[in-house]
């Protein structure tokens, strides 16, 4: 604490990395890859659940557990799905240690204990969901199913970053199915729409909803729907996926249901989840040089109180007056901390409460037992006000949720001024080296042109917009006819 | 549905079974060891969950999430905790699959992406977490440090069964650093008794508190605290531990604080969980022979609505008073359902929801609409009762919270009609084959003692008891001197 962060512009991935660490969000451990969630930052991912879970409670889902598992014959039954993840799959081979002979108080593999057949730590569970589901579905009246699951995952990827991209994280994984291609479709869109509502609502990050191309796509879907967000250093990020599934899963692990006509059909699937990372976006959309930034919505501490005080006996003042303050407002249900702590001086904690993002600070000193006032400053806009005692409950209410309202709208702001049509590559070259942010083209949709773009300046078609304006144009790239502009940026 | 369970008497075993899989509770999966927890069990579980969070944050934890895998050099450094799991360890040792060239569309683990050092899947996160907890303490101004995790765990039993024994479980497990000795014990005691309360007053099912003998102690404790249940068929069920781990684990990974007074010392250490093994105590201790009965505490479903109609007019008719009466009930907080499914007959649903342990049931048919009645069954005593529509909220509130107690207190008569004192070897072996539950009995302290009654009996010492009636004696085994009688028993 103290000791100031990097800055943005000198180092924005620094800066970032900076925040995760010293605001106590999380830290690497001792397994490459894989982070450790520390309480401040897990407080935050309980927040984010608790809203989902509401909201897929709410849109009719339930809640499961699947095994940790995947035994590799299930896990290759979908090829496409498979060959996408093989890459980077854990592998539990053997399930003993034995002592190691050669090392006395050490241990080795046993190789009398080798599995008969290895087991893949899921990265995804579509394969023993599916696999599960074949057994759940004979009639259109066990149809549809709607469940999802808050779990682990493993994906052994090379260059990982804490949140965005960790060889275990956290996650939840919706796993649909359904009588009708219609209804798997209207879920696929249903839940990405209900991700876009969490992520702007709770989070206060403008997202643009879109579907991806084909080599965007996930892994065995036929479809992927997603939201895309933008970060202040004008890279995209992709914070949530909804896939509809066709029939992929249920040919794959022969799941039918008899029709209510009689007939026998496939079953359609949807699957849909975000994670972990999408802390890594509430960190980069709205922190600033301070440190954090959160949203009074998902703050696990709205407003700190703070002290300020010389001897015991105007601490226990001091107390009394924050006590009773803190008491009202939690009886509006606000989130509050009153930090008392002696050991430490009042700047030292208004350090600390600004780097950890607390959306509002009262400090209550002499001066202010006096005129019945307290000082409240602001986290995003690091204004101060003076406010009477009476008036802070109603204050810091209102506060907190113009805060929510400012910090979208900012976000939202520095999205559209980073969204720009481009029309020849050139000027896609120009602005995407300069400015940064979405570039709105014309593409000819072929995977050659996107490849070739992708090689060239290392953006990538982020999505094909759902709202889009119809109008006709030529690919910015091979200037072939093209009726749509579509989303390119470069991602995290 | 329909077909009856195999009886109690009949099959203890099978009839446990039947329940768990025709409640649809939880199934096995795919994976040798591993269920699926089914939405329904799941949902028991979510409340079991909240309850106890609740506790853990009003005893002043902070949840947090730490990796799954653990290194084997780590793994290895607390040697009795080592050597206590390693028999049972899923190992990843490898991180990729290919292509198998000899199986087209097949994969096969990838030789080359073999890991240098092997991955033990956590079957508990003291190493994780104690490697952690050195970097994060360095003086008596960190401590305490009272952390808890909600995860899965992997430990490879051979002899699995569903909820009781698995090879992946979900689980909580606490971990907390302590300056002081006496300080680290009273964090043993205080969860244990947390764990008291929640099981009693949640679960309806009486614990007696003790402590663990030397063999049946967690590998690496110093005391192992726990609470011990009893089932139907008069075998033991451990439902919760808290152990006092000493310095333990502060000298395998050199944990050591500057003291207030200038010194440097190891920190003491405590760890304790519950899993999702207390569902397997909840169905055993409760249900009977037409399946699950849920204390309404914990019932997904506490109240369900059954309308009873001959043809569409009659059935909008039940509708509009069910809806309504939902209405009203939930806005008491209470958790309803109205099953108004077409495709399924009163009977059918009545079967379901007895089976599925709704505690109570209320059926609306012609007769009712005429007489301003329903009629509510409840699902512990089968009892039905005619109840004017006007005093449905206030008989199903109170029939709740009776039923709530009523489970526990017969569940307690039980439990002590199964406590028996015994003071003579034969009568042991008797009391053990005939009547079960647990045996009171002079012990004389020893492992050999202990090994020797346990070889004879297959009961083993459930634990010293908290409270015990200081008392000589001589042991049931040896004849040696004892102050204390101990708990043996039969046990899951």
């Amino acid at each position: 604490m103290g000791s100031k962060l990097t800055s943005r512009k000198t180092d924005y991935s620094k800066w970032y990395n900076e925040i995760v660490v010293n605001a106590d969000l999380a830290e690497n451990s001792a397994v490459r890859g894989c982070m450790i969630i520390k309480p401040y930052g897990y407080a935050i991912w309980e927040k984010m659940q608790a809203e989902l879970d509401k909201m897929f409670k709410a849109t009719g889902h339930e809640n499961a557990y699947f095994p940790l598992f995947v035994p590799k014959s299930l896990f290759e039954a979908e090829e496409k799905n498979a060959e996408g993840f093989a890459k980077e799959c854990a592998v539990v081979t053997h399930y003993r240690l034995k002592n190691d002979e050669d090392r006395p108080g050490k241990l080795k593999v046993d190789p009398n204990a080798k599995l008969e057949e290895e087991l893949v730590v899921r990265p995804t569970s579509e394969a023993v969901i599916w696999n599960t589901y074949k057994t759940w579905i004979q009639s259109y009246r066990d149809l549809p199913i709607l469940i999802n699951q808050w779990a682990n995952v493993v994906r052994w990827e090379m260059r990982t970053r804490l949140f965005l991209r960790t060889a275990e994280f956290l996650w939840q994984e919706g796993h649909t199915a359904h009588a009708t291609k219609a209804e798997a479709l209207e879920e696929t869109r249903l839940m990405n729409q209900v991700y876009a509502d969490f992520v702007e609502n709770y989070m206060a990050i403008p997202v643009i909803q879109g579907t991806k191309t084909a080599s965007e796509r996930f892994a065995g879907a036929e479809e992927t729907y997603c939201i895309e967000a933008l970060m202040q250093d004008g890279k995209a990020l992709q914070a949530g996926t909804s896939h509809f599934l066709g029939q992929n899963f249920a040919k794959a692990f022969d799941v039918k249901f008899a029709t209510s006509e009689g007939g026998l059909e496939h079953v359609w699937a949807t699957s849909w989840g975000v994670s972990t990372r999408l802390i890594g976006a509430l960190i980069m959309t709205h922190s600033d040089d301070n440190g954090l930034v959160l949203p009074p919505n998902l703050a696990p501490i709205q407003v700190v109180l703070i002290p300020i005080y010389k001897g015991e006996e105007q601490q226990n003042e001091i107390a009394e007056v924050a006590s009773q303050m803190k008491q009202a407002l939690e009886s509006q249900n606000i989130r509050v901390k009153f930090d008392n702590r002696d050991k430490f001086k009042p700047g030292y904690k208004f350090n600390e409460y600004e780097l950890k993002g607390v959306p509002l600070r009262i400090a209550i000193g002499p001066k202010d037992l006096e005129n019945k006032t307290v000082e409240i400053a602001r986290r995003d806009t690091l204004t101060k006000t003076i406010v009477s005692q009476e008036e802070v409950v109603a204050f810091v209410s209102s506060q907190l949720e113009s805060m929510q309202e400012d910090l979208f709208q900012k976000a939202l702001d520095f999205r559209e001024d980073h969204i720009t049509e481009v029309d020849n590559f050139d000027q896609f070259k120009t602005v995407l080296a300069d400015k940064g942010g979405f570039i709105s083209a014309h593409w000819d949709g072929t995977t050659e042109t996107e490849e070739a773009i992708k090689k060239a300046t290392k953006a990538t078609i982020r999505c094909i917009p759902l709202e889009p304006a119809q109008e006709t144009g030529a690919c910015v790239f091979s200037g072939k006819p093209s009726n749509q502009r579509v989303f390119f940026a470069k991602a995290y």
